[in-house]
């Protein structure tokens, strides 16, 4: 007997779905959820992937997202398209409104998806790539928790609040990067915690705005941005982008509706695609091999690009499958039986 | 006598204005420039106030900008709106394509405005609170010249790329955050250079990739972000939005054009204008008014809002006048005499 299992891609993906179908989502629903999470175990993002379902499931125990949601795209005609998740997960809406996304942004120029009224889980990096796999740049934002504070404070107000961008690449994966603009994740504080080991300088303060490595103390103070007051702004423009001008939850709000952080959060999304052909048009350039020139010269110089190990998972994963472990296997199996046997 | 004098706001920019058209520019060009390194001298901007007036002269010395250039809004009816410059300064092509831009978000809901071929000089908030005033959210971005590494690097490839971001705010002025996304400036590097002290650690590596606090070393070598990876994957999709996609110079070629740092840099910009009326219409919530609940939530901690600092220097110098140094005032006085003499 072993202890580790491979699995393909395409079965993982299979199991993930009827897992979710077997917990009320429908089809569709199911579908964009299960290949978003196996997309995040595939690539290796082990925080996004498989590990996410069990707290969907518990979002779904507690009522709060509606597993039957059917995303209503709202298009007034303008560069501004909008989704409706009407309380579903935020995957499906994201699909049902990105052919249209592309579509406008390649008749405009430019143009907005704003989700409204998602349960978030997913990381960001998925949608940005899929618009860059057709040819947009795209940059994507959201609010969260509300469990940072703003540089020079020390009371919770922000939330990790992540960004991420893709830039289309001729041959190759595109450019992608995805990062929370605290600087470390509320789960790596809490491992620290659990562990009783100091958490590294820089990452949070005490509830009396004073530095502490005292993963307590930050838990019951407030956790940083990255960059100092730069990070700070950037997630202060968020907050602002992702929330306000959606007319959707700010994190504060986010955190309040859901009653603390146990839950995933549910508020809205903005993505925005630029269209390089549109943009370019009058230069006589090419965007995209302009793009290459600095992209090839990172590497070139011993220096990594982004997600650069996420798709090099990817490739393994496609190839020979994905390894988990048995036990991952088996709480697989139980969450599907555990659906069946309630909705039976 | 006197080493400081003052100068009402209206007076020193009457002053500026006709130094540039005695050296050549347009009436509506030697304005548009004189107008906003006045705003910055007026908001305590040191760095990108009149002390900017002697690197604008020497650029037209070189013949590198065209001081009688007539920007040229090219309006395809899409959400990009376009300037050209024709090489001459950004200011005046910003101010020539600035109602179109605010007319087109409004309407649009989401707008971008790309500034071609100019010379650039002056810090991005000017216009990002120009259309904050207008009741629209800006995003500001250009690329510069290559001094920075990327994250894990050694060769410069990237440029100090600022950002700016502006947010409108119902009887305050707007939010307004404006920094490069390099740790320091170049300039700051070359000061410590000058007074033989050592640079602070995080601000450079030589050129073999290793920190160094050498000032000598870090010019040598390259300069870095701020925020590690995570603003070096942000300057790079500064170089990617702001100078690939629109087909303009990236900060290397702006370099190369140029033949070295020493003049103020020529490339493109890009500004996109969203309307927070449009997008969150459909939610039946006020955008600002969220917004100025997450805003007035930071100084109630204590923490500072960007410019906040430069708010107030507005405020007193539009109250006072604006004291500069009786050399400051004999400078601006030889400018004029120089620019008169040459034109005579």
């Amino acid at each position: 007997m072993t202890d580790t299992q491979i699995i393909s891609v395409a079965a993982l993906e299979d199991k993930v779905r009827s897992i979710f179908q077997s917990h009320g989502l429908t089809a569709a629903n199911a579908q964009a959820v299960a290949h978003v999470i196996v997309a995040g175990e595939r690539d290796n993002c082990k925080s996004h992937g498989i590990y996410r379902i069990e707290g969907c499931l518990r979002v779904l125990a507690a009522g709060k997202v509606t597993p039957d949601a059917v995303p209503e795209v709202v298009d007034s005609g303008k560069a501004v398209l909008e989704v409706d998740a009407h309380g579903g997960f935020s995957n499906p809406a994201f699909y049902a409104a990105k052919d249209a996304l592309v579509a406008r942004a390649k008749d405009t120029g430019l143009a907005a998806l704003v989700i409204r009224d998602c349960l978030h889980f997913s990381a960001l990096w998925h949608d940005v790539e899929a618009l860059a796999e057709e040819g947009l740049a795209a940059l994507s934002m959201c609010p969260s928790y509300s469990f940072v504070a703003p540089a020079g404070g020390k009371e919770p107000l922000l939330g990790t609040n992540p960004m991420a961008f893709g830039w289309p690449r001729a041959g190759a994966y595109p450019y992608v990067f995805d990062f929370a603009t605290s600087v470390a994740a509320r789960g790596e504080i809490e491992l620290h915690r659990r562990a009783g080991t100091p958490i590294p300088e820089g990452w949070a303060v005490d509830r009396d705005g004073h530095p502490t490595t005292d993963p307590e103390a930050a838990l019951d103070g407030a956790m940083l941005t990255f960059g100092g007051h730069k990070g700070s702004a950037i997630s202060t423009m968020i907050e602002l982008l992702s929330g306000a001008l959606l007319g959707e939850f700010m994190s504060k709000e986010a955190l309040d509706f859901m009653g603390g952080g146990d839950l995933l959060p549910r508020h809205g999304a903005l993505i925005l695609a630029l269209d390089p052909t549109t943009f370019a048009a009058r230069s006589g350039r090419d965007p995209i091999a302009e793009g290459e020139r600095l992209l090839s010269a990172i590497p070139a110089q011993g220096a990594r690009l982004p997600s650069e190990r996420r798709f090099k998972a990817r490739e393994a994963a496609m190839r020979d499958g994905i390894l988990l472990s048995t036990a991952e296997m088996e709480q697989l199996d139980r969450f599907l039986r555990e659906g069946l046997s309630a909705t039976d």
